[in-house]
């Protein structure tokens, strides 16, 4: 059965590379890389390998600075809680946005039940937030500061630059939550001038369940993981080996192949979003063209449940998103898409349509036929729609 | 180059089932299991297989008592920080053993830190903990009770069911750190009677980096991981299918073949230690052989340096170990050691041999035979030994 995966947002197929890296360390028998024997020296290069690869891709000074955890939610807790715990002494103020990931949202929120202090700072209809607001909302007491990167659902890019042109100076630490941005946008840990950012392999199509934190030199932060000492004492716990072999070749080819792929992507973005009118009609994209992800569009089509959608597309074999996989399950409208000022209705009628490098225009023509054909079924059985047409 | 794996106890090779199922999950292509569409549920159809396994390998009563993790080390920093945290308006005192695993003794130091009040019990010359000293230690305030099913560098095996049955008269949260233990020995945690208890897959052939946790139903722990909804609200992140599939599979084969594995383990620890003596004097046998792991053998060897033996081994391709792998690197001598009443130079002179189901009486024969020359070359150039011999 063919399926056509526009929910890349949700999990990504791992290219061949991958598999056949993934293939080769299984049939390996490495050994711990703690392990001082030989077969141990011989999991450490390979640890060591992947670490270097991921340095090269978001242009880290030093592999070390990499800390490989299992995947974007640990990254994130780690980076928010460690900072967080480690700086309470200077002080209990952190700022972040009111769009992040629930990984961070709900990090600061137990961190708020610790005592700490949070300023969310609000975003204008595009869900960019303005640099000016995260100056004025810092205090003496702030010791953090939280932003992601790319938002999961609209896929806008945030101005991290210019925020941390603000904390530099101020001494505050400051983490991006990159995990929709690495792999898929150039990534240069140097440039941003970020403290700690968090990424996820499976966003450049490396395993799920992996990831890892960049840790710029310097920078105090608590593990999350007390135990060994591996990862250089940041993270303890005995490596999901295989796994990190496959992010390591991963990020090679993300590097490699980046800007064909952006090209590639941007041709998916643009076909779906100029052929569009010519399928449906009243509808909102929520992803600004300006400053956005080159793999994702966020889609309020009016007068349906984007509930209803999917499940027709997943007949037609067809496989979309309405939101974060990480919220499924929650009946609550999207917090992003209220941020940005969607009504509720509109947030319910929400598609996110992420594709990947294994996608055609093709694929994009047969997901806009069966868009036309599922919108009409449900506007016709729309109370409201017929109502008002 | 053929290596004989007397290291075990640091990493385990994957058994061919595992290997085989690991691929064909690669080659599945398998979605994320929180998305709705078909592929979605196909992944949580096999995210939820592995969690069944692992319920039937140690008999949990509902196979949502298993929460997946990234291995030993988070569980037990899940568990012990989890439940601190959760249940710190009741109390803040822990009562704990001197001999257990730096993720356990380094999570209780964190918690120390914020304040809860450790009490950490000691071992006899056995490694065993008096559940009588337990009792005695515990206080109005204690809530939790955290002790290691066995021990990683002795394998002494604890009488985790007599502190059941004090802890649980005194609705006081009981974890035990089986990582070593599961799928090793049989393991049934209605018979125990623990409320947490941590494991990891690679200790029954399956893939490092993962593992689990065992929360006994209405036991109240904290997220480590805040984010989104996986793992019943447990444990926020998408899930390493991969790893946890490998797992899953793993179990099955613990569970299967349990009593054959435990009769060849046996078998190889009772040639071991019963052909020692042919082969080297001035020796300490630190694994109680009454209550024990099959499969670990700790070994004293006067008037040597454990490293010094476990390089020459390496030579001979023999990978042996000298302590836990997590502790690589610490120049301190063995804490386990230590407690059980070890002087300095016998903690540096012991080697921890663990075998394993891929291990035959030849390999055991072969390792003695290199055992015999290392010790013999190491004492000739030993001026305590040459002086006093």
């Amino acid at each position: 059965m063919k399926i056509i995966n526009l929910d890349h947002i949700s999990s990504k197929p791992l290219i061949p590379e991958v598999k056949k890296a993934m293939i080769d360390a299984i049939n390996q028998d490495y050994a711990n890389p703690s392990s001082q024997h030989k077969k141990g020296e011989e999991a450490a290069e390979a640890l060591e390998k992947a670490r270097e690869s991921i340095a090269g891709l978001i242009h880290a000074e030093n592999a070390k600075e990499i800390v490989f955890t299992s995947g974007g939610t640990e990254s994130v807790n780690q980076a928010i809680k460690g900072a967080a715990w480690a700086n309470a002494e200077k002080g209990k103020h952190i700022v972040t946005t009111n769009i992040e990931h629930n990984a961070v949202i709900r990090s600061l929120r137990r961190l708020k039940s610790q005592g700490f202090k949070i300023t969310s700072v609000s975003v204008d209809s595009k869900g960019r937030v303005n640099p000016k607001e995260v100056a004025e909302a810092i205090t003496d007491e702030t010791i953090l500061v939280s932003v992601m990167h790319s938002n999961n659902e609209t896929g806008t890019i945030e101005p991290i630059q210019e925020i941390a042109e603000i904390t530099k100076p101020k001494k505050i630490i400051f983490h991006t939550d990159a995990v929709d941005s690495v792999g898929i946008v150039p990534m240069d840990v140097q440039k941003l001038g970020v403290d700690l950012l968090s990424f996820a392999s499976n966003t450049f199509y490396g395993p799920t369940g992996v990831g890892g934190l960049y840790v710029r030199r310097g920078t105090m932060i608590w593990p999350l993981f007390d135990g060994g000492v591996q990862e250089g004492n940041k993270r303890a716990g005995t490596e999901n080996l295989l796994g990190i072999i496959g992010m390591g070749v991963a990020a090679d080819h993300a590097k490699k192949n980046m800007d064909l792929r952006l090209q590639h992507l941007l041709k998916l973005k643009n076909k779906l979003v100029s052929d569009l009118p010519n399928y449906i009609d009243e509808y909102i994209i929520n992803t600004p063209m300006e400053y956005s992800l080159p793999n994702v569009v966020s889609l309020s089509v009016k007068y349906v449940e984007g509930e209803s959608v999917m499940l027709m597309m997943d007949d037609e074999n067809i496989a979309i998103s309405t939101r974060s996989a990480c919220a499924t399950g929650s009946l609550r409208a999207s917090h992003v898409l209220m941020s940005i000022g969607l009504d509720h209705a509109d947030a319910q009628g929400t598609l996110v349509i992420c594709y990947g490098v294994d996608n055609t225009e093709e694929d994009i023509a047969t997901f806009l036929k069966a868009l036309k054909n599922s919108v009409k079924t449900l506007r016709d059985i729309s109370p409201l729609y017929t109502k008002t047409h």
